[in-house]
């Protein structure tokens, strides 16, 4: 981060037409971003897009959901009709989406707008196997870093993380406890909203998961093979790449946290291009935010991923930034100060 | 709220291609929404727009703030110039603004963009006398009637309160005393960000006016032209408009609050068009949305006014209501249920 532009972007905020902080939490956040593009202003975080990851995970077999493993491929579909959640509020948003087949085990017909990145159909049961191996982890976290790459180079200013898999809090939730050591019981969630007996039962998987790889967080990788998921590993791909081009990156769930985690573990300076947009249901995404120090700005009680509680954040931030730009100061606009 | 329109939003909710429940209070919204409409789905509420209310304030000589009192006629300029924070998140929302004169004490020139409806240059000090005659809140509750009236006419979709007025923290706090029962010390707050000193004196002087008027709450209007203000009075007026052409209202911070009590103790159906946009630093604002049994959906810590905090809550007001028209439903999209 730029301490120059920061300097500049506080200098600045406190001139506008406001009393000095009245902006909140959206201050220091605009302030963070002049540090991320290391200029004051810094863009105004448009035009914005959510790259969806999709992919299957081998623990499904562990019955960790009550949903069937074809609703992944069924729900890119959904996606690339213009018909999830995630399509309406990007249309509210103005914000495009971008569909990444990286792990999907149902073959997917080659169809306009899908990107077509699969690294495996799916990933292997971690409660047997590592998930992974250490190639195709590698393999999908350089599907995510090409895909910001192309967003960036077609001039997208903001990056919002989305994700589809079915049964994908479960890796999620391993790869939580691994990096924040966080127990199990802590970082695994009710995902879709399962019943008492299932939750105990995923717990259960991921404590098994955990306890047969011993996963070690300062090796990110391996983790991420041991316990991830392709979505998990593209999206860690995503915000390196989004942090490299110092193009701010929004995160939405508990997928996206699990995934912050290991781009901080690979490169802690990431962290200052990660906005957390809102508060997951999920207890992991909560530990896992609180490892990484970042607060997010919406808390509505979602829980449903895709990218849905960050892409209803990428207004606030937008605003946060217009300040800078469009706001008159005390002195330009002839307003009295105190 | 219509009972019909509300069970078929729930019923939709559920059928919807995402986990029931899975958007959090999106969906209560949603179906809220629906009830105030009768429709279900309801209208998309766009476009919106913010009704910024400017006045004045007898109280000012009280000291209850290191602002000139001309910073509202100055701050109404600005406004008009485009150069206010809220100016940049109605840009930011694609939302227009509409600037009403309705107790400003410096005269203002008639200029293109200005409602002019001033029905008092600033009010009397409560400290002393009765800020209005209730003449005089009555004509300024009509000024906001009027407005919303002609706002929804004029086909938005979403009315957003906005205030400014030097000092009007201080009016605000004495009305959610007087409605909530809540002491001064719990409804006063520090406004732009006063000192101990001028805070303490604050609360003092909100004190001296209710134990002068002891207003009755079950007189509405008597409290509004006790210890009221023009701005608050209209937004009073622009709510019950609103609530009356069925169409919602999104509440900014501690103004509008005090506002809402007044509205809700005028016509207790009024709450049903209510929408708490964000939670206001002043604790009066919270203690007055707890009375009125509303949640608000922001919380950055904003404490700016102008309407700033609700404009930033439109666009997630109107994506959980687009979730109603745009989202394929399981049958539709051909996807699996658990």
């Amino acid at each position: 981060l730029d301490g120059a532009a920061m300097a500049a972007a506080r200098s600045l905020q406190d001139r506008l037409t406001k009393p000095a902080g009245s902006l909140g939490v959206l201050e220091e956040l605009s302030v963070r971003l002049a540090g991320l593009a290391g200029a004051c202003p810094p863009p105004v975080p448009q035009p914005a897009t959510v790259a969806v990851f999709a992919g299957d995970h081998g623990v499904h077999a562990q019955g960790v959901t009550p949903w069937p493993q074809e609703v992944t491929a069924q729900m890119v579909a959904n996606f690339l009709d213009g018909g999830a959640v995630i399509n309406a509020f990007a249309r509210q948003t103005g914000a495009s989406l971008t569909v990444v087949d990286v792990g999907v085990a149902t073959p997917l017909k080659p169809v306009r707008g899908l990107v077509a990145k699969n690294v495996r159909r799916g990933t292997r049961d971690f409660t047997v196997e590592p998930a992974l191996t250490r190639a195709e982890a590698v393999a999908a976290v350089e599907v995510g870093i090409g895909v910001a790459g192309d967003l960036v180079d077609r001039g997208e200013n903001l990056l919002v993380t989305g994700d589809m898999g079915i049964a994908n809090t479960t890796p999620a939730a391993a790869l939580i406890a691994a990096f924040t050591g966080a127990d199990p019981a802590e970082a695994t969630g009710r995902g879709t909203g399962v019943d008492d007996d299932t939750y105990a039962h995923k717990t259960s998987v991921v404590r098994a998961g955990l306890d047969l790889h011993r996963p070690d967080p300062a090796d990110p990788l391996g983790v991420l093979a041991a316990v991830g998921g392709l979505e998990h590993a593209a999206l860690t791909g995503l915000i390196l790449g989004a942090a490299a081009a110092r193009v701010p990156v929004l995160l939405d769930g508990v997928i996206a946290v699990s995934a912050a985690l290991v781009a901080a573990a690979l490169a802690p300076d990431a962290i200052g291009a990660m906005i957390a947009g809102h508060r997951s249901v999920e207890p992991g995404a909560s530990a896992g935010l609180r490892h990484l120090g970042l607060e997010p700005l919406l808390d509505l009680g979602l829980r449903l991923g895709e990218g849905t509680g960050a892409m209803l954040a990428v207004p606030i931030v937008a605003g946060a930034v217009r300040v800078l730009h469009d706001v008159a100061t005390f002195d330009s606009a002839g307003v009295s100060e105190k």
